[in-house]
């Protein structure tokens, strides 16, 4: 495990370095205007700010030129399924989302705010975020459990006219695709042609499956397994959501557990954050791909991956081909707020993939499926290739077409 | 006028230099820790952060200390009563919101974030800050008409354990009271000794008649006029807040219009936006003090008052004497804030006036009741005085005392 993995066990120490850097929290807002003369505050507030708010009385949408509308995203949570850490409540996500807050400031200069909700609610959280929606130019939703996710999404989709996208869903989706797709290329196989397994049908799994399929992948010869199984059109314990998941995949109404899902298979993806047995693994077809994505540990070690598979990703840092969502989100909401797109449509998620696995170009190997997490170049790639399918779509505002 | 006064027949302009001081918005966000490399990734998100959720999931004071709740205010409005612009709702309240964000930052250093609502149901608004409250450290109502906000305000005082203020009522108390003080002291009068008149009933009206009488000036020799005339408790026509102000003055049960009223009083403070005519200012007794606050057009001219009158002020930044609440608001948060105080009490609040009038100290003169609104020095003062006063009064949280 990397240096800095926490130890829950150990006590609180205002010492130790991770608290020090976190001393005071790890944002600020500043002024973009000069303020330092009467004439500057006779501009910036009353009486010269009258001026604006009057023309966008008027004129709705220039709230989106005249004020940070324009270049901001909440970033929600209700703190129910923060990291693996689960449901611990508003409070206690803050850090996480001041993180995600930076990572959105660093890779796609978008101004960021955390908002973390003190209900957990569904009706709650959509009315809350509807109330706050005229104050963003966009919504990215954080660490909601699964299968609330889904419906709040839904939801605050239908109701809002700005991008909504939940992160641990689509963002994952669409590394997953990119990974999957530079993985095929490496491989020398094509997309349609793997037998793929998926293990987790939370809010990740959903989504994965969702955009693979759209992807190119079969969704007839893909697994997908929960805690309980395969699942199949045939079992009566599935929510809407695995139910939906179910009908897209699994032609074959497979049963049984991951091992059975896994034998002759050529892709892994765990998004569980449980462990799949080696002796399991070892079913799989040769030189496939195995993406063990549960942080800090991963459903299947890299080194007994390597053993079976050819290409092996995890979500981690000190492994190649890191699995990382901010390879994705800064350049999606980048892209929506520059084209003034209303929401984030599949095929805006599908540009995105593609950018994110053609940044690698010539780069591209067994160890290098997707762009280092640190680089700069991939925000900007997928933020143009999202504004130009978002305004091939016709789903962006007047003003910006 | 002053020249930047926006005449709202004007039609939008890009050009016009306002609009083009407003492209893009007036604020950002910014990262306050390096992200530069891996390590620095590891530290700020995962798997580093999760050592700081812990210990906020075991101790949720925490995050005042290690996130950036402890320094951050919403500015949350309805957009129904924005400046003198009236009800033109959330969207075009936003370059206000964000201005009062400028100016915390500048003033007070404290990061606020312009909250703009999509509702104007009391109930809804009750929801929504209570609901995203754990993600600031005190919340700054604004610019939310009367009698509304008094409900308002005061269902989110008892709900949340954060500082709430609604600007308009108290911070305008604040400063008017700062300056009465003092104009009391240039005359070589007493606070108790002044007879004075209030135009307006509002949001401002009722919080400044509840601050002068906390700080010394006599209720029962207050009058406080609406539309209608002297508030009397002898009306039938009066909202509670009103009916309240009617029982707290007026002892004499003064009726009649605002030239009744006016007639032998010492101080005139106007809080309406209306117009009082020469003839009925021209009825005070010689020698006293006219406050005409509303903005741009106060309910005396200063040229008007100053025959009347030995001390005037307006809320214009072009004549002296600027009752402006940026003396108040940015000061008083800090000093919360800095203190852990989780409410803001009446002696917190005139704490806050006594160390604006103090600012003053030596400079004090007819045209210099109140310090500069671009004095540094003042938010300074205020929040040392707050955050005294909230010592001395129990209401910090226990990790600050």
């Amino acid at each position: 495990m990397p240096a800095a993995t926490p130890d829950p066990a150990t006590p609180f120490d205002p010492d130790e370095p991770v608290f020090a850097m976190h001393r005071g929290g790890k944002l600020a807002v500043h002024s973009t205007v000069p303020l330092a003369t009467r004439e500057d505050l006779s501009m910036a507030y009353t009486p010269g700010v009258a001026r604006v708010c009057d023309a966008i009385a008027a004129d709705e949408s220039l709230v989106y030129s005249y004020t940070w509308v324009g270049s901001t995203v909440a970033v929600v949570t209700d703190g129910s399924a923060v990291l693996g850490l689960g449901n611990i409540g508003p409070r206690a996500a803050m850090p996480v989302m001041e993180g995600k807050a930076v990572l959105f400031k660093q890779f796609g200069n978008v101004d960021a705010v955390p908002i973390c909700l003190d209900t957990q609610d569904p009706d709650e959280i959509v009315a809350a975020v509807k109330a706050i929606a005229p104050s963003f130019g966009g919504i990215n939703l954080e660490d909601i459990s699964a299968p609330r996710c889904f419906d709040i999404e839904r939801r605050l989709v239908d109701a809002l006219d700005i991008p909504v996208f939940h992160d641990d869903q689509h963002g994952t989706a669409i590394v997953v695709l990119a990974a999957l797709r530079n993985a095929a290329a490496v491989l020398e196989r094509k997309l349609g042609d793997l037998k793929v397994v998926i293990s987790g049908a939370g809010a990740a799994g959903v989504a994965v499956t969702k955009m693979l399929v759209a992807g190119g992948v079969e969704g007839a010869e893909t697994v997908i397994c929960d805690s309980r199984g395969a699942l199949h059109t045939g079992r009566t314990d599935l929510n809407p959501a695995k139910l939906e998941l179910a009908e897209l995949t699994n032609g074959r109404r497979l049963a049984g557990g991951i091992a059975d899902a896994l034998r002759g298979a050529d892709v892994f993806i765990g998004l569980s954050g449980g462990t799949v047995p080696e002796s399991a693994v070892a079913g799989m077809r040769p030189g496939g791909v195995v993406f063990g994505l549960a942080n800090p540990n991963p459903e299947v070690h890299p080194d007994v991956a390597h053993r079976y598979a050819a290409v092996v990703a995890t979500g981690r840092s000190d492994f190649p081909n890191q699995i990382n969502n901010v390879l994705a989100f800064p350049g999606v909401f980048r892209g929506a707020l520059d084209s003034g797109a209303t929401r984030i449509t599949e095929g805006m998620k599908l540009a995105a993939a593609t950018a994110i696995a053609d940044t690698v170009a010539d780069g591209l190997t067994r160890d290098a499926i997707v762009p280092s997490a640190l680089d700069t170049r991939v925000a900007a790639a997928v933020a143009a290739a999202v504004a130009d399918a978002a305004r091939r779509e016709g789903v962006c505002r007047g003003s910006f077409l």
